[in-house]
């Protein structure tokens, strides 16, 4: 293997990030998963550093994850929260990130409704400091990289799970379903999965589908069976319940009916597939209740597991670095 | 003293605490209170542990006490507040419990406002883990194991400051006043005071208090008089003020008539008799506000300063078995 | 310099702070700034301690700034947020206190929307223990000492970045602009600079600057031209939008044609004027988004900054007083 070098100073969006990126972040994490297997799970490397919590947007899982992470590198965490805010009096975001800054903040972990906010808040830090570094945990419908990687984590532990590699996903068949128009996690995904050498194939109602996104290099399908025909791995979006009141979808009933992953649909899967979902899961909307509690055919746990460790992973490249 | 042990993997009711379970309870707690006395206040036996607050229900004093216990054993915390979580996303409550486990927790703390979900999330554990502990911290009208375990503290420290055992409390007699219908706090008094020997009486307006509640072994009065009389301890419960509307009382001026704790109510109690509260408490309603006041007469701060030692106990024994 | 001593067990307003008080937390923050500019930014000095934040009036960088001061500290932090609490549960303010102090607090930092309210609680306290120490983090339209501290050590390290002393501030003219009436930034202030020598001027329309303030020993005008005049500082206070509907002010636009402060406003003041501001801005209100953003003219970073290490310097002289 090539040497592991890692350059970045924020982590926005993985359309640019290089196979380099990736395996340099699969690594780390490999090693901190490691850690988490000991019975002292915590190691001193961000000792005295200040990751702050930007969460405009309510999370419950993203956030926790990203604090335990942070605790386990015994980093300092500050925490933001919508409501109890100077934005209620008429503060902008990027004045909020720039106190932040100025109170010594390392790591800013941001979450936004609007599909573009850490990159802004990003630049804009790039002009007052070249110490503070961004790390985007969702930002509308845009992108949610660390969730990819996790995902991109869990196929390489699972196919290989002694010593895992980015090239591992090289030519494996992944189906990705549901609502993709307005999925930040299937766009880093798309990013995370095709530069790593996958088969992407994406199933959605046309209206949560457009074309377009043949272009990126995935196959599109406006129904479930041509994508789930030999997959290697199943990943279900979250469905917005919001979407039903926008006419996107028909019910809750016709969407389970003709894209929710059911144990009969992986029939024509390959035989080993596993399942994935991002959570927080509608039980019998995206997928059955049975198959999400089935440990040989569902991932869903181990995502979340190895989500603390990709945090880990991200927060000590960034903050190794400043 | 026969050897103190401890096999419970969750502390879900006080129903089938054993005397060896309250007596390694407290004596655990005595321990820690002694480390509360000290310069430095912190042990190191969590380190590295993760104890998430899942209160479902908000809750200023227990969630502060439990974070401050886990907090002086040197525990990591996580805390899941309503409001900012995925529950408004649709996702179960064994599923956010899921979540926590997948991502590291050890120990649970949980609070809800129905009975029931602490035991429901610790049988789901325990088909998924031998490796997580479920703290019931308070379940709708059920149990609320770590405040009578603090009130067992509170009343053998002060008849037995210096070797306290739960033996202390045998033959004494503990009066319970108020809203017993709806407190998980008199439902938990009733089986430690019970097991561990004390001759509890309970008193209320017949609309909070059924006739039921002489099976379990108390006895049972419709007026102060008969409880009051030579009572060692007099434990007032907070009457929930929307049980107005519910014309289960008839107005706050009348129960305080009937129900209040005042001083001239103490003459007919035993010479030393003192009088708790769990908190909050609304003054001049349960309890005058001047016998509240009087470090004589009222346990109330001692029961808060105990609160930190039995959670630390809690969670160092369910925290070691791991 | 004669030696600097600490007496105070409580910071509630600094109506009573002497020259050495303010030298003292003066010379306490600029080591912290030196500690903060170290790798590692930890001292264990407030190890074991207990900072408990209790926000009844939220704020993000307020309790965010006495936060990571205490986790510099090695303090172990709890936080009381409205809303979540057993305040909606009928407690009194100062039953909530006392729960805190029974728990263990050692120090209370306590933001209030009602003037008064540190101060009943630090009585309060006192008659209860001679160990916790209470710190007003801005009560209603009185006092907001940390903020006027924090101005201070700005002020002083501007003047005399290598060895700052309060007496550097003595025959400063430093202008106070724009909603004295309501703010408790001000009114820190006006002690902490008449006591320190500077030369205040007050400048607001006459609806928000009541002719009193010249009794204190400033100068009070209703036009911003000689208040500016030959200033070396200028302080801009927050408008708080909800004035607009009183018939306070005019308009926003009106406010700031009137009384906002742009880089052509600042050619009287002299040579080295710096503007601060408390936060959070209203850009284009109280002063133009241009001069707020020039490093050259604004100390607003530089306030933020210096506001954790006046807040260490606080806790440290509360904390090792206890």
């Amino acid at each position: 293997m090539t040497e592991l070098t890692w350059q970045r100073r924020h982590v926005i969006s993985l359309s640019d990030f290089t196979p380099n990126d990736y395996e340099t972040v699969l690594q780390t994490a490999v090693s901190f998963l490691e850690v988490l297997s000991r019975r002292n799970k915590k190691v001193p490397t961000l000792q005295s550093k200040v990751v702050a919590n930007l969460f405009f947007e309510s999370s419950t899982r993203t956030r926790n994850s990203f604090e335990l992470a942070a605790k386990r590198l015994s980093a300092d965490t500050l925490n933001f929260a919508p409501g109890t805010s100077s934005l209620s009096k008429g503060e902008t975001i990027l004045d909020t990130a720039r106190t932040f800054l100025a109170m010594g903040t390392d790591i800013m972990v941001i979450r936004h409704q609007a599909a573009g906010v850490p990159l802004a808040i990003a630049q804009d830090m790039d002009t007052l400091s070249g110490k503070v570094a961004i790390l985007n945990a969702g930002d509308g419908k845009h992108e949610h990289p660390s969730q990819a990687l996790l995902d991109l984590l869990t196929f390489c532990m699972y196919l290989n799970p002694t010593t895992p590699t980015a090239k591992d996903l090289k030519g494996k068949k992944v189906a990705i379903v549901g609502d993709i128009l307005h999925s930040r996690v299937a766009r880093s995904n798309l990013w995370s999965l095709l530069t790593n050498g996958a088969d992407v194939h994406l199933a959605a109602p046309p209206t949560l589908l457009p074309p377009e996104f043949a272009e990126y290099g995935a196959k599109i399908h406006y129904s479930l069976e041509p994508a789930l025909e030999d997959a290697d791995f199943v990943m279900t979006l979250r469905l917005q319940m919001e979407r039903m009141g926008q006419f996107l979808i028909p019910s809750l009933r016709e969407y389970h009916a003709k894209y929710g992953i059911t144990r009969d649909r992986l029939a024509k899967c390959a035989p080993n597939v596993q399942v994935l979902h991002p959570g927080p899961v509608n039980r019998g909307v995206e997928i059955s209740s049975d198959l999400m509690d089935d440990p040989r055919l569902s991932l869903i746990d181990r995502q979340v597991t190895n989500g603390v460790a990709i945090r880990m992973s991200l927060l000590y490249l960034l903050g190794t670095a400043i």
